[in-house]
């Protein structure tokens, strides 16, 4: 199978699912259970019978695609990614993890591998957690994360729930556990991603090979001044939450940087209250968001951040409280899949480099308890999350070339 | 005269005049040309009158009181402040001034005072600009800097202009020039207002003899990053817009205090874009206002942050802008009139202290062109433009006394 061949049917695959969107000439807008959903839905499932695959849909709305093996009870190897998208969101984030799997399938039978195991593709549903304030829905469902409760206790703004949403797509909500793989029969995961970020894209590199999704905290830090006139209050009689605020959050990128191993750390959200222009503001909010491979570095912004604001609010006489609003730990990746997919990229001649996932994937939720791995196609520009997010189609079709080399070494054993 | 009558008549007339509010048990609104405006003209009109005051209402909406002098045409003395108020606002706030300038009056009556030239009580109106987006509108008025192409260029939030505003409320706006005084017809003005600031309350001084009104300027300040993810997007690759005006808004106010002059510098308003908690800002604005007697010092912060910011744009590879919204020059005030009323301080055993403006007034607008002082009484904790703002009458009561001296002084000459 030349490349040219590949590019050509995953630039195919993916030309047509564009059209599942909400937002047309507005980037991709595909909530969990919609029509732009069902529509896609329907698709991969088409896609992976044409290459040979024994479709299902589970009872939390991810598709399955099985190519059994001479051991079908044996732990599977499982590769895919999500089908929904964020609001006006591009055209490859999720999705095109699935066709990439669905290609290495293809390409399973092309060369007439007989697989000793399980190979499974697998759409899921709802990675985003857009609609419904959630996230890793359809990956947390197969692990059995996922209850009748859950799926009613989340609404989206329309005040629909998980739970009223799958009655009217048309699945049973209170099947929700049947989603649940038997412990022990996945055998690994492995998750193509467009990268979302700057990195390959900027040093013309191929293919990422993930060796590890970062750990996050989020903080909502508000700071108590007090309201005065800003004309007739002495620099000494005020209590600015602004001056206090700003003098910790003008440190903290910085700390960020000191650690020199990709710890990031983003003030994405600052606001002031009541926020007159002649009103010397009573409070500040803003939103810290700290990610590093190593959780002790974002353990140390945090505490360094703490301490700053302690100092900077007794200056002032003020007071603060931070409100902690996500912690998740860092997942280091199997290092055995990557060293395969390594040697494949050597093999392809194919530029490679390791690097971490600064954001979060289904294979967050998988590679907590199952043997995980990602390889990360360049994002033009570092763009996603907005409708020129771009990926070039024979990025992917290397990046299926390499997932390809690994499924038919894990398929042998 | 006692003291004590002299408090009881001052909290007869404020009491009374709490009454002409849009927002009864919510403090005091009393926005321009509406019914409660109508309600406290006419209730001062008729003190003015039982003061012994031929009283007038001009085109502009000012009521004006003379105690006619000897020589009529000499120019006058002017005393008085403004009766309208912010939304939600106290009850002291501008018409407590004119109430001082009618006891003044009072007690001219009262010692069989001889005035040699014209006493003068004003109640200007719509000072704060609170309805129009405008400020000044009655004071301005007297000093010719009002017409008809003013009145109806400015509109409240329902459309509706000054000029028809006026019209509405049975002012001619077609007449607002013969609101003008001739030139040289006011020989000076005295304002006693509430200090809106917390000096005096703190240092348990009864007066504050204001010897400048402070210069501002206002500034609305853009810093441009680029917005990418808070995950993905290494620290090195990233133009983060709040990083750069952090670090500018940080040393602001340590600039100010530098100057250890009063100088003041206050950030109120802080936005990003587009705000989210995982999205590196593409843009951060925030507004600056500085404030102090020293133009020189207002002028040198500008400069500064300006090259602060340029420095930390720079730094991330990011842009800014700077839209200068205000600029108001700093007034001395009369140095004559003041030491008068230093000498009548002293005579009465009033603690006093000389202190700056840090607000506008009606004498920022008059000061301009005519010798021009100012009178500050304590605001509890230094809390204004809210309903808990409070001054003790016993404090307006020895502003009149200072305010009466004063009048002497100048009306025998």
């Amino acid at each position: 199978m030349a490349i040219e061949e590949i590019v050509g049917r995953i630039a195919e695959d993916l030309e047509h699912l564009k059209q599942y969107t909400a937002t047309q000439g507005e980037g991709c807008t595909r909530l969990p259970f919609t029509k732009e959903a069902q529509g896609a839905v329907e698709f991969l499932k088409s896609t992976m019978q044409e290459a040979g695959l024994c479709v299902t849909e589970d009872a939390a709305g991810n598709v399955i695609g099985v190519l059994e093996g001479v051991d079908s009870e044996a732990p599977c190897v499982m590769m895919g990614s999500h089908y929904d998208s964020v609001v006006n969101g591009g055209d490859f984030d999720g999705v095109a993890g699935i066709v990439c799997a669905i290609e290495v399938a293809r390409q399973l039978k092309e060369k007439e591998i007989v697989p000793q195991r399980n190979f499974v593709v697998v759409g899921f549903c709802d990675e985003e957690g857009m609609r419904f304030g959630t996230g890793y829905f359809g990956s947390g469902a197969i692990l059995g994360n996922r209850d009748v409760a859950y799926c009613k206790r989340f609404k989206d703004v329309n005040g629909v729930s998980i739970y009223d949403a799958m009655n009217s797509y048309g699945l049973d909500p209170e099947k929700i556990e049947e989603a649940k793989w038997p412990k022990g029969s996945i055998g690994c995961f492995l998750e193509a991603h467009i990268e979302q970020g700057p990195v390959l894209d900027a040093m013309g590199i191929e293919i990422g090979l993930v060796d590890c999704i970062v750990g996050i905290q989020r903080h909502m830090v508000t700071v108590h001044g007090r309201a005065d006139h800003a004309g007739t209050t002495p620099m000494d009689m005020r209590i600015d939450a602004v001056e206090a605020a700003a003098k910790v959050i003008s440190k903290i990128p910085d700390w960020a940087r000191e650690k020199a191993d990709g710890t990031v750390a983003t003030i994405g959200y600052i606001n002031t209250v009541p926020g007159g222009v002649n009103i010397v503001p009573e409070k500040c909010e803003f939103t810290v968001d700290i990610r590093s491979k190593n959780n002790d570095n974002i353990n140390d912004i945090s505490k360094r951040m703490e301490a700053a604001l302690e100092r900077e609010v007794k200056a002032i006489g003020g007071s603060f409280e931070i409100k902690n609003t996500l912690t998740i730990t860092s997942v280091d990746l199997s290092k055995d899949m990557l060293k395969i997919m390594e040697e494949s990229c050597k093999d392809h001649q194919y530029s490679y480099k390791y690097l971490p996932s600064g954001a979060g994937h289904d294979a967050l939720e998988i590679g907590q308890v199952i043997p995980t791995a990602m390889i990360f196609v360049p994002s033009e520009g570092g763009r996603s999350h907005c409708p020129v997010e771009f990926t070039k189609y024979s990025d992917f079709a290397k990046a299926a070339t390499v997932m390809t080399d690994l499924a038919i070494t894990l398929l042998e054993k």
